[in-house]
């Protein structure tokens, strides 16, 4: 089983009068600096939502807020359609444990169709294929890194934190998990997250930073997931502004034909 | 009274057992074709956050699921703080109308403390001044494009839909209350939303559509926004993605002195 598949687990209540519960664990192969990878708990709350009986087509936009820090452990998570109308479905979903909640989020899931479709967003182009870059070495960093298989294009994670101040915050890399698994919503949710804080790649100097809202839109349907399968998508991510303790930053998950898989956005606080 | 001001004005429940309840109503002033505009929905969702006697710091991230029509009338707001820490606080937010949730919503607060700042996003140049630009015409338009005073610098709202595709959606514009009314979360929480959808801009034709979820981060604090005042502020907009009845849209609304004020994320159902 992989690690990620392991990760998202989550085993219904066998309450009865609680149908919207699930229960999942923290795993150590995502762990961060201290507690879980965001990403995997991002794709633990989507994936309540996802085995949840009632559940409506597939997800099109999730956040997440990270409220407080998540502990190795246990994780409760309940899951509630609030609304559910012909084609789309919309869900609050919150993650508690023994001292409160640690997370919430809001889905949509839709019945999509077919419809004239475009992409204005620009995919960068001339991009060494995944093959012709070196992994980004994984030593010494915490577990999740070492669950991706990143290959920097630009704005790698920074060696050093040499304090040489750099023009802006820019990265282009391809990724997929590590060891390879076939793209579904749950690997895109958390693969979402997985661009580095971009105020590390700007400033590269140490600061204290956690994510505290993630927004992601899921323009591809799980036909077109299949079609993406282990290989590599081709991630670009930048910052917006730096102001007062916050900053935003926002990200494109493409599919090595050029499709956009996902646009995703975040709030991340930071202490320099 | 400025009508966005009736527009947001909330009254606490006097039951109480029922503390973190609010009732507000549509106000004519911000009517859409069916329905009222979907940022004054937002608006007093955040402002039933603001309102509440437990609220803390000022907010830095609001995200609204449109779960079904808002009908006119009577809108009942439930909004409850999930998590207070110590310098953060997570809310979720409800509206109800007489047959179930119409939205629901998520809000980050935060006491925020001067940082390093810097902007990476890129202000566009050379524009025309507010005077130097003719108002947009808004004879024949519902009732809330007429509350905005828009300026087009490109990408107006196009004056027929004759079909004729763009090559993309983008819009630059000022933009401020009308009447003039002084800046502050709240409207810039419902300006965030007054981007016309990018597909009438990109297409020039008929489509249903409608927003189902809005992100707004806010980096803009009170101070700042204080400064701002009653003028226009800058906006852009443009369209990430249309795949499959839904596209994304992404703006960012900047002070008159180039300070990125908030960006702005959406992602809209259409039928083509």
């Amino acid at each position: 089983m992989h690690p990620f598949d392991e990760a998202i687990d989550l085993r219904a209540s066998a309450l009865q009068d609680a149908p919207h519960e699930f229960t999942g664990q923290t795993h150590p192969a995502y762990a961060n600096m201290v507690g879980p990878f965001g990403g995997t708990t991002s794709a633990q709350l989507l994936q309540a939502a996802m085995l949840h009986p009632e559940r409506l087509g597939e997800p099109v936009a999730l956040t997440v807020n990270f409220a407080a820090p998540v502990a190795d452990g246990d994780i409760r998570f309940v899951a509630r359609p609030m609304r559910t109308n012909r084609s789309t479905q919309h869900w609050i979903i919150e993650a508690h444990q023994t001292e409160g909640v640690v997370a919430t989020a809001t889905a949509v899931f839709a019945v999509r169709r077919e419809t004239w479709s475009d992409v204005e967003a620009v995919m960068p182009a001339h991009v060494p294929a995944p093959d012709a870059l070196h992994r980004m070495p994984v030593k010494g960093m915490p577990a999740w890194p070492q669950r991706y298989d990143m290959r920097f294009v630009e704005g790698a994670f920074p060696t050093a934190f040499d304090e040489q101040e750099q023009t802006h915050s820019r990265s282009t890399l391809w990724v997929r998990d590590e060891p390879a698994r076939a793209m579904d919503f749950a690997s895109l949710a958390a693969m979402s997250d997985s661009f580095f804080p971009r105020i590390f790649v700007r400033r590269r100097r140490r600061a204290l930073i956690g994510t505290v809202s993630l927004t992601t839109y899921f323009h591809a349907d799980s036909a077109l997931l299949a079609q993406v399968g282990e290989r590599h998508v081709l991630g670009v991510a930048k910052a917006l502004n730096y102001r007062h303790g916050y900053f935003d930053q926002t990200g494109e998950l493409w599919s090595p034909e050029g499709q956009l898989l996902a646009s995703t956005h975040q709030l991340v606080y930071f202490k320099d």
